[in-house]
């Protein structure tokens, strides 16, 4: 199956949630049309500013159907793609680092990041348990940046079925080598694609990509607002898992000590 | 702790044991001299050819202390260092695609490949158990050529202490692409250096490689006889854990599903 996929990076303004959802949906549909799936960063809404967050954080986080859900809702039925995308999410007195992921029927799942980065966990509580979503772009598994250093998250993944790993992130300058090592590596460890979707401007670095089931780089962005595209076709997943039929010839009880 | 390692890649000729060996030896008198730990390709001495092994297999094959460990130690000796090399080890009637380490002092550890790539698994046995070995240049874990599709596989052996994994290799051309993501992946997921040697020739495509803890190739070699070198310093691993701690940050109960 052929599936058009976009990874949608953006410059997002700590604070200025409007300002943002507004850029969000204008990339949406002026260089997204035609997507099967777009995936989008984390906290796009928001901004990523852990020092504004320890401040602002209980402002600037939704509940599951707050603002982020409803445009994205608004825009995968006008566009017709499933969209994944990060938000701070607030369930009672805690406040997670969530993705969306909704349909074009407006099916909305969640997946609160459940490896939070260090400095993070005073910010936000973690989530427990991964997630695959059966969307009509095929069956998608989410991890949220830092998380693309477990090899092991995305193996669960790929076992739990997902053909494609989104991957919203905001990774900053300095660390543009690990944010593509990782990308092709969880790609090519589990022979599915990924999209890896990163915020862009003067502290993250941008290069959104997409990699196929051999860990080639599809299409990589810049550093600038942008939609990445490629399309993919998921037939490969099993072409590319009969060459080399790693995932089938794990030996877990071996994994124990060595 | 400053170590110096090499992976020492040779054209082997299947079935020309003797001249395997005297090349092999040859290269590392001439291009190996002040290094620590020496890696040498996967079944060096009987070459790589599966039709030959299913002929003459048993032949070619030696026990733990036969011609490659014999010679090998002897250079262990003569060098100062360690050396890990592959053979095909016969026990009984089973033979297994090993590696053995062999320090200056002559000590000897095996490991048997316990991840046999599908037609392999015609000719050899698997071994039962992953294995690292305390050398003088550090803690070595082992994995045999296909056993870098294994993510899982290289975790286990940094949590029991690998500092360095050594790689033997026998890959064909049309792979390069996934020996040269497979070691620098490894390597980066669990933050330790990677030396990979990979058989050259006609067949086999070289390109062995060292990489360090970031991921980032430190050395890689062409595609004939060579001794690909580099300075590396052991203390890298513990601060690039502590800049992504992500071993530390591991959640097992989470990875049964997704």
């Amino acid at each position: 199956m052929k599936v058009e996929v976009a990874a949608l990076q953006l410059v997002a303004v700590p604070g200025a949630v409007e300002q943002n959802l507004a850029r969000f949906a204008t990339l949406a549909r002026e260089h997204a049309a035609g997507c099967d799936l777009i995936v989008a960063p984390e906290l796009l809404a928001s901004g990523y500013d852990l020092e504004l967050l320890a401040a602002e954080g209980a402002t600037l986080a939704e509940p599951l159907d707050g603002r982020t859900a409803t445009l994205t809702s608004e825009l995968t039925a006008e566009l017709g793609a499933t969209i994944a995308v990060g938000l701070i999410e607030r369930d009672g007195d805690d406040l997670y680092d969530s993705v969306v992921v909704v349909d074009p029927d407006g099916t909305l799942s969640r997946y609160r990041k459940t490896h939070l980065y260090p400095p993070e966990q005073e910010r936000f509580a973690s989530g427990d348990r991964l997630a695959t979503v059966a969307t009509p772009a095929g069956r998608v598994g989410v991890m949220i940046c830092f998380e693309h250093a477990f090899p092991e998250v995305a193996m669960a993944l790929a076992l739990a079925g997902a053909q494609i790993l989104a991957i919203p992130s905001a990774v900053p300058y300095g660390y543009e080598h690990l944010l593509t090592l990782r990308t092709r590596a969880r790609a090519q460890d589990n022979q599915l694609f990924t999209v890896a979707s990163n915020l862009a401007g003067d502290v993250f670095c941008g290069g959104s990509l997409i990699v196929d089931p051999r860990g080639e780089v599809l299409a990589r962005g810049g550093t600038g607002d942008e939609v990445v595209r490629a399309t993919i076709d998921l037939a490969e997943i099993e072409r590319e898992r009969e060459r080399e039929p790693a995932l089938g010839l794990r030996r877990p009880e071996l994994y124990g000590g060595g």
